[in-house]
Parts: C-alpha cells; sequence; structure tokens
C-alpha cells in the first residue's frame, strides 16, 4: 500500500504553485503551471487537474493514494460553499463555484482558504511557527496579508474578514489613500509598494544628499530592496524611512499581542527578506507598545518557508 | 432526582458575588457576601465555601447536584495549575494556589478565569452576544477590561495576556501615563477614570463656558456620568469630551476587528450606561476604520447582563 498523500494549491494571477505533501507535512513534490486567465478563467481548474493527473502518473501514483486537496485563492469566499466572491487578475465572474468546479474536474474533495491564511497554516505547519498553536502570521508583499490561528485554526471571522491586517489604521489623520477605500492602513507604510512611495514622496520633499536621489535619476524607478541596502550601507535618509516603517509596523503588531497574546508573530513576504535591519526595529517598537507580560512572552519571528508557504498550508487544510 | 446546578463566584475586592446556574443558564438564586481580605486573605475561599453549603440546604438542595465551581478573578494566573500570581485587594501572598485551595475548602471541581474573561463569557451565554461564536468584550469601569472569545473559547494567549483591550496603544505620542507602565493606552482614555482626568485637563486649560466647570466647583469632584450628562444636555465642552473618548474607541475597536472580524463586539461597564451619546460617535468611527466587509458585519451592541456577567460567566467554565 502506497503512502498517503494531500495536494496543496497555492492559485496566483500568473502562476498555480502545485505540491504533494505527505501527512506529516514531508514535501514530495512542487512544480508550477502558468495560469491561464483568458476566456473567464474557464481552464484555470481542468489545467490544474490535468497537471495532478501527470504528475501522479510520472510519480507512479494514482488518485487513490491523495486524501484531498487544499487551495488557497485569493479570497473573499463564503467558506461555507466555496463560492469566490470576485476576483480582480483570474478572470472569472462574480460568485464563481470555486470549490464544486476543483471538485469536479479532479476527482477529490477540496478545501479553500485565501492565500494569507494558507501562507499562515503553512508556517504554523512546517515553518517559523512549527508547533505554535497561537499564531499570527502576516505577508509583507505588494500588498500587507495577515492571517490569525488560534488553538490551531485559522480564524475567519462571520464573513471571512478576519485576518485583514493589512487593513489596521496605522495612520490615523492624513494617511495615504489605500486601496481598500480607506486612509493610512498599514498596507499604505509596510508593503513594498508602499515602502517605494514613501520613499518617493521623502525624495520629492528633501534635497539633502543620499544615495536613493541618485539611484532614482539613473534607473527611473526604486525598490524596497534598494531603500533597506541603503539603509544597511548607512544611508540616512533611508534609514529614517526603515524607522518610520518599523515604527508603525511595531506599533500594530503590539495592538495584536495585546489583543491576542500569540505564542508566534511571522513575518513573511518580500519585505521581510530585509532581515535585521528592519526586524531590529520592529521589535524595539513591538516591545515598547506591547503590554508587559505580553512583550515577556510572545516572539516576533521571520518566516522560513519562503514562497512554498503557501502550497504546505493549503495542503494542510486538506490533511484536517 | 434535582436538576443539576454549576455555581458561578465573582471575586472582587470588596464583595465576593456568588450565584447557582442549570445547565441551561437561568439564574437559580444569586447573592453577595463581603471579601473578607484581612489575615492575608486567609479565609477568601473558606467564607466561599460555607456560603455555597449554607444557600444550598437553605434551597433545599445538596452539594450532589452541582457539577462545579467557575471563579472569576482578578488575574494574571497560569491556567494550568490555577495559581494566581499576585494580586492587589486581596491580601493573598504571591502565586496563591487559588484552585486548589477552593476545591479543597469547597468540595468541588473549580474551574478560574480573569475576571474580564468570566464577563465575555457570561455576555456570551446569556446577553448581548447570545449565540455568537465569535466575540469580543470591553468592559469601560474603573479600568478598561477586555475578554476575546473565538469559537465559543476564551482567547487566553500564551502567558494568559490575552484580551489586554485596555493596553492597545491609542495615543502614540505623549499619551498619558497607564497603571501599567506604558502610556497612551486606551484605558487612559476610555475608563472612567480616564474620562475624569481628560475632563480635568480641559477644564484646567479652557475657560470656556461650560456646566462642568461650576459641578467640579459646587462638588469638588466630577465623575464619567456628570460629562456624559452635560453632553447629553449640549455642553460644548463635555460633548469634545466624548467625541474623543468615542474616537479612540471606536479605531481601537475597528483595528481588533480588522484582526478578528467578530460576530459582535459587545461593550460592558458602567461607562457604557453612557448609552447613545457615546454609542452612536463609537459606532461612527468604527465605521470610518473597519475595513469595508467587516463594517459591514461586525455588530456593536451594549452589554445586557451588568453586573451578574461574571457570575454567569464564571458558571459556564464550571459547566464546559
Amino acid at each position: 500500500m502506497q503512502e498517503k498523500w494531500v495536494a496543496g494549491i497555492d492559485l496566483g494571477g500568473t502562476t498555480v504553485k502545485i505540491a504533494f505533501l505527505s501527512l506529516n507535512g514531508d514535501l514530495i513534490d512542487h512544480w508550477e503551471i502558468p495560469t491561464d486567465n483568458s476566456e473567464e478563467g474557464k481552464n484555470i481548474t481542468s489545467d490544474i487537474a490535468k497537471s495532478i493527473d501527470a504528475k501522479l502518473k510520472e510519480l507512479g501514483h494514482s488518485k487513490e493514494d491523495v486524501l484531498g486537496a487544499g487551495m488557497g485563492a485569493p479570497g473573499p469566499f463564503d467558506y461555507e460553499t466555496g463560492i469566490i466572491f470576485n476576483t480582480v487578475n483570474l478572470g472569472w465572474p462574480d460568485n464563481f463555484p470555486l470549490k464544486a468546479r476543483l471538485e469536479a474536474d479532479l476527482g477529490l474533495p477540496v478545501t479553500i482558504d485565501n492565500d494569507a491564511n494558507c501562507a499562515a497554516l503553512g508556517e504554523m505547519w512546517k515553518g517559523a511557527g512549527e508547533g505554535a498553536k497561537d499564531l499570527v502570521c502576516v505577508t509583507l508583499g505588494t500588498g500587507v496579508g495577515g492571517g490569525v490561528i488560534i488553538n490551531g485554526d485559522i480564524v475567519q471571522g462571520v464573513k471571512g474578514a478576519a485576518g485583514e491586517i493589512g487593513h489596521l489604521t496605522a495612520i490615523v489623520e492624513n494617511g495615504a489613500p489605500c486601496n481598500c477605500g480607506k486612509t493610512g492602513c498599514l498596507e499604505t507604510i509596510a508593503s513594498a509598494t508602499g515602502i517605494v512611495r514613501l520613499t518617493k514622496e521623502r525624495l520629492a520633499e528633501r534635497h539633502t544628499l543620499s544615495e536613493l536621489h541618485s539611484l532614482l535619476d539613473q534607473e527611473g524607478a526604486i525598490t524596497a530592496k534598494d531603500v533597506f541596502d541603503a539603509a544597511k550601507g548607512g544611508d540616512e535618509l533611508a534609514n529614517e524611512i526603515v524607522q518610520f516603517v518599523a515604527f508603525h509596523l511595531g506599533l500594530v503588531l503590539a495592538n495584536i499581542a495585546n489583543t491576542l497574546n500569540p505564542e508566534k508573530i511571522v513575518i513573511g513576504g518580500g519585505v521581510s527578506k530585509a532581515g535585521d535591519v528592519l526586524l531590529d526595529p520592529v521589535k524595539e517598537n513591538f516591545m515598547k507598545f506591547s503590554f508587559k507580560s505580553v512583550a515577556e512572552s510572545t516572539v516576533i519571528d521571520v518566516a522560513t518557508l519562503g514562497n512554498t508557504a503557501g502550497v504546505i498550508g493549503a495542503a494542510w487544510l486538506a490533511k484536517s
């Protein structure tokens, strides 16, 4: 008898990451296919099903060896029916019955959750949060996503909107407009996009010597990584921006921790790769704004799974 | 055979509230005894046990009819051992084995939790949160307490410090000092004490006509209720203070709701009795700072159990 597997699927606007995992969370194989969002995305679920079938054949396994599949997708969903309300990048019409369609194509039970929640579950199962039952994950990428895990389960909220950590208000007055319609959201500051915006604003206001000025002139663009690199090199303006980001991120995370006192807060996403130049001041501000026993017990850590967190967390959904 | 009961105990610095409830949460009887904090509080648990025994006799019931007792006490605790680390008002030495002592005196299994969490459980079981599985309670009294319930259970946090809603930072710079050692905590603004402090500060700064000036002169003191009454009467300064409190409370509750998207946020405690003069602007700010689908789904409500919430929630602990 073959060992039982679960399949994890992480659906993005350009690629679909897919993996098989053992029930212990060992990664058996992982690969990706392009996301075909033409023709209202009608091929997406069948492409996934065909790719999984082909991979099973290649590995000498059959579908009977797979208990089920979990999928992370850019929500929001109705969790009970597995309907995805609306998506920007996938081509699907509103209220697309994602779970039902994938189950029909794949011939396996499917569980879905949003991508940020899957990343959080992945980090809980096999990453920086391994072994923690109460865990908050924040993903600093193009936007800021979040996942809250209490007692080993994702907190979904009454309308599936729990974990919207990117939309906690960080700047109360005169904050920058956010895609969500509010202003001053954490996402406007601590995402890669937010850091670039802040940098351009400061460069326009200030004419103090900064290597970021010449970089912007030369390249015509600037990235969050440029800002962190300049800060590491001692650039004053870059350092000021990093301190500003760290202040607000540390404050927001402290307020979340004062509410939940989780065992860990795991910071992932591209921006987290900046490392200690960001993490150290985030931790400092976190300690400053945390209730004493929270500061003593909730630990901030960097995500360890990188871009496999999503498929691993999705596979965890299939297992449970 | 008699119907089974559970006992709820709400331990305060001056009185102990005690109740018997049916397993459906109907209040059979409730009463209170003074808290004897003399002699390092050595009589507290035996007084409670004697009082319960006497009441059972009076009601013609025996201890066999009682499944167990739950107790809310001013934490923090070690939940596993039932040791209370330190208390200010009860006289007990540090690391007092509360659960073990009460079980020995009472001859019944005892479950303990902190008083704010018990109030939250009470509101979930039989109050404003009845039927909600995900619920946040905030109690605006002398201080600001909180309880977070996810999936029907209190979130305790890795060191028992979850739900410290009074210590979320509301004023980031130059906030008033809080008893916890931080500054600008919600408790410094939205507690009765905080409202009185804010009022006295504004009265000292401003000499615009306000009935609060004459009230303070006549009475030598002012209460949070005075401020709400004056605001209801159209006093401008009083209204400004209420708006300030509501702004910060609405903002903090919105950030909690953006994290958890609970079905309900229940506001209790003496300050909540102000009613719509406070609630309306709190809700307005809550909507303003909430992520769209959170604003559409998380409801803010006033607690309905008053000072029986604690014994009812404590009894719930005994039942589960």
